[in-house]
């Protein structure tokens, strides 16, 4: 991790009273922390824009007795094989499954993974969040 | 407007490094001004999600040869009337027109108000943004 | 216009139930103008990505006694002069105005012309929508 | 799993051929497929603005040799106990890790859970996603 650097900035007065309300409301312990969140989340998305490496998470329910589709997820997971760090396996009831597959890739590469596994048939909802990769972070 | 007050912050030195990077790229002078302005954002949210005060804008794209549209769509506005601002019509071809609907009430309102727009009959894309109601922001 | 044609769809009995409840709230006469929304809306984030042409518009809340502000805004959207279509202008409060901004352009000039915009100092609060430019929708 | 019903939807012609065009790039195998999932995504969109039960997945990147905070994140899991239902965790780096958590419950409270383990001491980065805790989808 790298050292702390102080900076200082200026805000209006009444917006800092709101900022204050807010983070205490999250609970964030002080001012630094929840700029420093802020602050990070803009750099992913520069890096998401920028189609830099990131780490995407795929969250999708699906229907686990939907003939051949777990051979399918297996494939697809296969197919792209390096790029797929771990999934997550959870039952939600009787016909569905939460899965959460974690991948590692270009944000387009990672997107594109993301739609062909949503596109099979019996994957009823999914959604994908791109975050960092961790260097530099 | 009220008096900048100063606050200290800090973080982690390459995570500074890339924050300057990407507010250089898009344009901002200093560090404060962008930090202003994720500090507003995560304000405005908590607007939203409070369901406090926010002004909406609803912008939309129709087809104002549809019979009917353009009455039903000045109706809408009129039934909403002390929420209703000002919209703007641009002609984007033969059949397409832009309006930018500008609303103030509670976020669950101006909501309400912009579904009911969007679900009418030719009226073929929208997408509504909420904001600050400007009072001490 | 494009003229109508049918297309036959099938969904698991209760989707279709919950689907009909949704509908009706938010104001839908019926299932295919629903639909038609959602299949519109998939079809915009598919020109987005693409880097098509499309049309945005950029919601913002600005101190209009910033000095040079508005000298700087009118610049900003010359500069940028065949993408800015039209600028629409409410007064909020003493201090803040609300302006919307619309433009025509590939979806990475608009955003660009909107980050120039955002990072102005004084220019407090701003989302951008993109939409469809028409033609073929 | 319901049984499927099939209902006939119109669209106009030039929608349909940039739909087909989209959903193949995608990767679906025909247009019910594609549409039950816009319809499903629209359904889980209602569940969480009308607070009902759902299913969270939780991704955030943490520095694991910042000290106590795993401690913190197992104590703010096991004091939400019932509503955390798996984790996972991989090693991004020297410093980095990503964990994904999964929770089902009100969306609200499912937020507020969020909120808490977002605002930790050395939680860099983590992004909400709400799905379907599955019943009647």
């Amino acid at each position: 991790m790298a050292h702390l650097v102080g900076t200082g900035i200026s805000l209006e007065s009444n917006l800092l009273t709101r900022f204050d309300r807010v983070i205490r409301k999250k609970g964030y312990k002080n001012r630094s922390e929840a700029i420093r969140d802020l602050v990070r989340d803009f750099a992913v998305a520069e890096d998401v824009e920028e189609d830099r490496l990131v780490v995407g998470t795929l969250t999708m329910v699906y229907d686990h007795h939907r003939p051949k589709l777990s051979e399918r997820l297996i494939e697809a997971q296969h197919h792209a094989e390096n790029r797929v760090l771990a999934a997550t396996h959870v039952h939600l009831d009787h016909h569905n499954c939460l899965e959460v597959i974690i991948m590692k890739g270009r944000s387009s590469e990672v997107r594109q993974i993301a739609d062909r596994i949503l596109s099979l048939r019996g994957v009823k909802h999914g959604k994908l969040v791109l975050t960092t990769h961790g260097k530099e972070f």
